[in-house]
């Protein structure tokens, strides 16, 4: 291609609107614009490379035998009615009213397509020899983002692949579902990604029925548990930590448990300030409902519950917090002073909270808390566990090293549903018995437009984007100094003819602006390698190669141009393919 | 891949609800399911075919110098309100609110996108040196349509290739439109169907300012006027027709002309009813304001005017039916009463008129009719025009041949759009005297999916689908006639793995249903080439290979399978070929 011929709108300032780095660089290498808020346009360069990790997910999809299919944006209300996802979505659902004839028909824009594919296989599927299958789509789906940001990184129109599983057994799930982390592993290290596949919540199938992949970057709106030593990593709200029981025998030393008056201090933060007294010292009493049953689940004042966690802790079924009547029953208080001693009901407590001498918590009783509160002597704790938030420096469930909290983008997500879909919208299937059963699914989702936004994050310098050979808009980057000196532009359209004619996706800067105005959208672009044909170079006969990341450039004869950028490649793209898992 | 990997539903019944042919083979032979009304999932076979055609768009457009980019379906509601389409679209825009933090935000899903492409071009564009320049897409659009119907043909929901030029002169336009014409019918010969260009309204910039691009279909929703003797071809909106004026001079043996009663009668089928005079003897007086003078415009009563001839004919620019009270100033009476005869307007009159002996027509007063008027005698005419819609059996307006009517579907439409989009939104450029003036644009859109459905509709028998070779799911189809026999499990295996590593698009059908069966499959869904392997062939060592549109299979050695294969396949490659115009 041309640039004279192409679109390529490159800024010099950085959009005052856009925060992170990859929103800026995307805007001003030209490869996006916004057309509204939530909603981009992709300009030439940015959909070829859209394009390129778009073929690269579908090879590997087709490669684990996922069959691709393409489903409708616009869905009837009444299956997400069904599911009770029209509810569980709320404003996200994109919704609205049509006119047809003197009806009037409600429809949703998909934000994803469990309901529709589970629809169509309820028809299609009837025994178990049609299990399993997988199929996929690459589709734009639409969710309502009540504060869309960070350009394409948050967007209420995006670019999804969206594949669902369909088994007979869990066996068969299991067997899916590692192929697609497989698959998933192979796609995001093709796309020159440096990516940590991270457990997140476990589903209705039991054990690690879900991991999200995340590309760590300071940006990223996720954060991750993740520790160096051994690869342990998980999402926040799934990370467990190392962190073990101990013993609950008082200290000496310590004070006397005193009443003391704290009127309308229902938080922590207020019964800190009131009394000058760090949130660390205080202990944290959550009255849960616990499968029906009243519990307090205790952590530490500045620690946050984990309702994972207590669920696990208890092998429970349902937590939810208590209303305020069943607070007021266990407390004898309103909310908001409730605490370990006294209280009239079981008690289950983080293992942090034993460790806290001379804690601050609530007294059961309206305006007043208590100062002075030791374990053992005030109130008693049988096991402690692992409840809260895992932590910066909390030790390593597999290994003790301490774990870091990092932050990280998500760009895919497979997940092991098991039957909800299935069961709400009656796809079964017959097994060898002729007996009926709910089919299996699974579901594997990947944020295209994410794929591209978290390489210009985390892939670039000073001067602009640098993209991996496998994901750059065009790989080669031909620049003649003087478009005017004809020598220059016959060695130019020359090499620009060979490496179409070899099927090198080339650019050529055909622009007669000066060197230094192409060698800064050069950099700005980051096209990988670089060829700069003219001046004093030309005059002894040589070539100027560059790869985007070379300090500077080497000198290659005149005649060896073609030879050369097509080794240069095929080096580069068996270095490539050493990072990519053969699986 | 094979049969049992995928997912291909087929239906042994007609579905009820499908009207036409391909509606119903598109359904049976599994490519597409409903989601629902006006929305369509694209099964694997569907989405296959789907691809192909979208990959030949890609390559002809590329090849016309044409860049792709994609815009966002969501887009903003105010721009549609600055160009008037937001009124003009009514009820086809599907337009919503959404709530973003306290704020509601309101959307319009992009139907087609002049307007977001412009305001994108009006930031780009800045002098005559960056133009002209033509940008494409390959995108979902969403109309409502009040009835969809007829399969993918008509739908909400439904895939659009649509490109816009950029252009400093109009001669920079010509040559575009005619580039993408030529791309058009490379295109529409590429996948296989027999399509007509046909002339189109003309636009704001005048002369052939807009085509069609129609496949004749029995079922096609639209009317062409064709030619077969020379060619031309027009649709029913703008054909002319060869008729020509004739002599004005009263003929013998005319009655008298006479004034009747015709209370209420205000319409032709009234008049007609109520007199027991045929519609082709009575005048059809519409009173129109042309440019703003009232005219009243003559056409015979069986037939339609045609708003776009009589702008022609006038050289007008604006034609628009009066309103009752200037009906009311020009003929002294309502609406419904109007003719020639002592009307105080100017007349202008279609050719048939003049031919008209003893009509019936309106007496310019309240419930009263004249009969036996004569032109010359009673009323007087100047020129006569073509002023209405073309008919069968007309005389074609080059050749004088009789015209015929027939039905189309539309694929594509080129159209020069001149400057209405850019000076609406600003979209200006600087020439060399650094003067501004707006853009100049054209617009040039394919049906995507009814490349798909026309050939579906034009290309099958009795027992299914007959696909061309390019548009095909699978180039061919492997049938082991029993896949329990290892014999001819081994060969169809090998064939299939020699085709696949030759990059053939392959399927293998390894049902263990009966021959019977999976030939009934195999003509409905229609894969050219068909090779069977098995039963009293394989024992004598051969293979029997069908086109698809052949009567019998012919017979091959097993070994020389796989290279018999690869020859009929580039053979029918080339012979498709030839029919590709090589512009």
């Amino acid at each position: 291609m041309r640039w004279s011929k192409t679109m390529i709108p490159t800024m010099k300032e950085i959009p005052s609107d856009a925060e992170i780095p990859s929103h800026q660089l995307m805007l001003r290498a030209g490869l996006v614009r916004q057309v509204m808020a939530g909603a981009y346009a992709y300009l030439p360069l940015g959909l070829r490379s859209l394009k390129k990790a778009e073929a690269i997910i579908r090879e590997e999809m087709n490669r684990a035998d996922a069959v691709e299919l393409q489903l409708s944006a616009l869905t009837p209300i009444d299956i997400w009615e069904k599911t009770g996802r029209r509810e569980a979505f709320g404003d996200v659902l994109i919704q609205f009213e049509v006119r047809r004839g003197d009806r009037k028909v409600q429809m949703v824009l998909g934000p994803t397509h469990e309901e529709i594919i589970t629809n169509i296989m309820a028809h299609y599927i009837k025994s178990y020899r049609q299990l399993p299958i997988t199929v996929y789509q690459i589709q734009t789906k639409f969710r309502n983002e009540e504060r869309p940001r960070f350009g394409v990184l948050r967007t209420s129109e995006f670019l999804m692949k969206d594949a669902y599983s369909f088994s007979a057994t869990v066996e068969q799930l299991d067997a899916i579902y590692d192929s697609m982390y497989s698959a998933y592993c192979r796609i995001f290290a093709r796309c020159g990604l440096k990516y940590l596949p991270v457990e997140a919540e476990s589903g209705p199938i039991g054990g690690d029925a879900s991991h999200e992949f995340m590309v760590p970057a300071q940006n990223g709106e996720d954060q991750i548990v993740h520790c160096e030593g051994c690869g342990y990593a998980a999402n926040l709200e799934r990370a467990d930590t190392g962190r073990t029981a101990s013993s609950q025998g008082q200290p000496s030393n310590t004070n006397k448990m005193e009443k003391v008056s704290t009127p309308d201090a229902t938080t922590i933060a207020e019964v800190s300030k009131l009394l000058g007294i760090p949130a660390e010292k205080m202990i944290k009493t959550l009255i849960y409902e616990i499968d029906g049953k009243p519990t307090a689940v205790l952590v530490r004042g500045d620690h946050e519950a984990n309702e994972s966690k207590i669920k696990r802790a208890l092998n429970a079924d349902l937590v939810e917090l208590a209303n305020d009547e069943t607070v007021k029953k266990v407390t004898n208080a309103p909310t908001g002073f409730a605490g370990p001693v006294g209280i009239d009901c079981d008690l289950i407590a983080d293992h942090d909270v034993a460790k806290i001498v001379d804690a601050v918590t609530g007294a059961n009783e309206k305006d007043a808390h208590y100062t002075g509160v030791n374990v053992g002597r005030d109130y008693q704790l049988g096991n402690t566990y692992d409840l809260r938030m895992a932590d910066a420096d909390d030790p390593c469930p597999k290994c003790n090293q301490p774990l870091k909290l990092v932050h990280g983008i998500e760009v895919g997500h497979v997940f092991k549903l098991g039957t909800k879909y299935t069961e709400a919208l009656n796809a079964d299937f017959l097994d060898e018995k002729e007996k009926r059963h709910p089919i299996i699914m699974g579901c594997y989702g990947i944020g295209v437009n994410r794929i591209i936004a978290s390489l210009a994050e985390t892939s670039h310098d000073e001067n602009g984007l640098i993209w991996p050979l496998a994901i750059a808009p065009y790989s080669v980057l031909l620049i003649p100094l003087n478009i005017k000196d004809e020598e220059v532009m016959k060695v130019a359209e020359n090499l620009y003819d060979e490496l179409q004619e070899a099927g090198v996706d080339v650019l050529l800067d055909d622009r007669k602006d000066r060197p230094g105005a192409k060698f800064k959208d050069a950099d700005l672009i980051g096209i990988p390698l670089r060829v700069v044909i003219g001046g004093k170079g030309l005059k002894e006969g040589k070539l100027e190669f560059k790869w985007r990341t070379d300090e500077s450039p080497s000198k290659v004869d005149v005649g060896a141009g073609f030879d050369t950028v097509m080794l240069e490649l095929n080096q580069r793209k068996e270095e490539d393919a050493e990072l990519i898992p053969d699986v």
